[in-house]
């Protein structure tokens, strides 16, 4: 029910998943009297009418609500009884595009923190050179992180790169102003000394720049320093984007080559879109939830529905649980 | 002497700007016995002969120095020198494209702060629509600013928009997480509250993505946010040229219709171009001191001799002075 375009996005994008994944059945979580007219409209009927179920929430957290009124006046909203619904084993793993702060505390509190985790972390998968992501973690707001939380999203970034992208020894490095090892604040340096401890393919500290030109394959940091850097290139890439819509339409010339690259910056250009990813994984928590942009269409609500699969297939809740104790039983 | 290209790049840079600014009057700072030899080579000679001279400086600081060998071991640098001509006023303002951290100290320390400035801070105007940039401060790598410090920047960012961009009562911002006031570190919230308190034009929290859209004149926030920003878009910058060099290249009709709008993207990346800016200027010292690109060519070396000038024609370390003298009689 949340969401920018909810919930007419959120039932567009469940079909097209339907259609997508033969094997996936869903729970549509949200207020049934809105649903219920609304289903046939969107496709939601006939052939795929065995593979879906309403589970009803009254009432949904709206964008000017704490991310803390889950817990009180929005008890019964659909991000919270989605999380419930994971936490009771009756859905493997959840997807929102509503309120991030709410979707966060509803993955933090109601499904839970994996043992040895303090502070889960919302892990992106930034573009790269040849199509090699980096995974950018943690860019969900969460701020002023300690060194111990740093380091946390520095090992389940791993194993995300490693059971999602299926990177080998994924070369981790903390988010700085230097590469030289004295350079950070006293928080990234002692970060830099936790991760050294452990058997992680550590190589120091990353620059801004090396999120996105493949030196790395995880780049931790504080989640406000990642939470502006990512809309920050969400920005960016706009402004890029709208301005050579300009010039392309600027005179005879530009307008026919135009035409002629158009192909090939469209299938450039949705390698930068964050539609294509869908959502991200909160990572950390006891189970699989994706946390889609609030202005998520249909096509990203089905990219985040297949997030959350790959998330399930990779058993990555379960390998950053093994991974933590691994190391903690090192330590 | 400092930079990845000099002393090459520096004095085709020269000539150039000479050539240009035909009032221009310059000092070269370095090793006479290294430079003399290279003057005429470089077209330093001829009707230009008159309009610059050197000044000897026995020693440079590289990339692995520290920021602080200027005050011990470094003493004969290029860039203390340079410094040191400010300070006397036998120079208007310093360009540099050498280390950042060495250019940073020696002009707090030897040109010497503002009365009322305990942080100068590197400015960066960054691109945005219709070619109208927003000033982001700080972005030096001052790591760890208090609030106040970012209450500063935002006061002399200010100054920078209204002498230098020509914008009138620019909307200031802070760097945050979200646009409710209530989003932010301690550290942001605190500086919002002493902005508040000012007869600027502030705005408010400013997201990442409000970097790039134009919403604000002004965004200041932390010396180590501000730095990961700005490399992270040069990083990203380059992924996406790179790329569409890459699509555009790949088949005849992607060829084709590259050449025609070749013109065309050439000057709509110009914009993009650091090189373009040439230098960003360091606030807050009782000078003009301006720090360029360590990766620096002749064409930057120019523009940041265009950009110290304009920094002296909007007479900006006076006015900033002015601004904060007038700032601490209100409080």
């Amino acid at each position: 029910m949340g969401g920018d375009h909810a919930p007419q996005a959120t039932l567009a994008g469940a079909k097209a998943a339907l259609e997508h994944w033969p094997d996936l059945r869903l729970l549509l979580v949200g207020d049934e009297a809105r649903l219920k007219p609304l289903l046939a409209q969107h496709g939601l009927a006939g052939s795929l009418a065995g593979r879906f179920e309403l589970a009803h929430a009254s009432t949904v957290v709206e964008f000017e609500d704490e991310p803390l009124s889950i817990l009180k006046e929005k008890k019964d909203s659909s991000i919270r009884v989605a999380a419930q619904l994971v936490r009771e084993g009756r859905a493997d793993g959840m997807v929102s595009m509503g309120h991030t702060g709410a979707a966060m505390v509803a993955s933090t509190l109601v499904i839970g923190k994996l043992e040895g985790v303090e502070r889960p972390g919302l892990a992106c998968p930034m573009p790269g050179p040849g199509g090699k992501p980096t995974v950018f973690i943690e860019v969900g707001a969460n701020i002023d992180s300690r060194a111990d939380h740093i380091a946390g999203f520095a090992i389940m970034g791993a194993v995300y790169a490693e059971q999602v992208l299926g990177v080998k020894h994924p070369r981790v490095g903390i988010l700085s102003v230097g590469e030289e090892d004295s350079k950070g604040t006293e928080v990234t340096l002692e970060a830099a000394a936790l991760l050294r401890q452990t058997d992680l393919n550590f190589q120091g500290n990353a620059e801004g720049r090396d999120i996105w030109n493949g030196r790395f394959d995880v780049i931790a940091c504080d989640g406000f320093v990642g939470n502006v850097v990512l809309k920050s290139a969400e920005g960016m890439a706009k402004l890029i984007k709208d301005g050579l819509k300009g010039v392309l339409t600027s005179g005879l010339r530009a307008k026919l080559g135009a035409w002629l690259v158009k192909p090939a910056l469209s299938t450039f250009f949705k390698q930068l879109d964050y539609r294509e990813y869908g959502g991200l994984p909160l990572l950390g928590i006891k189970g699989v939830s994706v946390i889609g942009h609030g202005s998520s269409d249909a096509r990203a609500v089905m990219n985040g529905i297949g997030a959350a699969q790959r998330a399930l297939e990779g058993r990555l809740h379960e390998r950053i649980q093994a991974r933590i104790a691994q190391l903690n039983t090192k330590a």
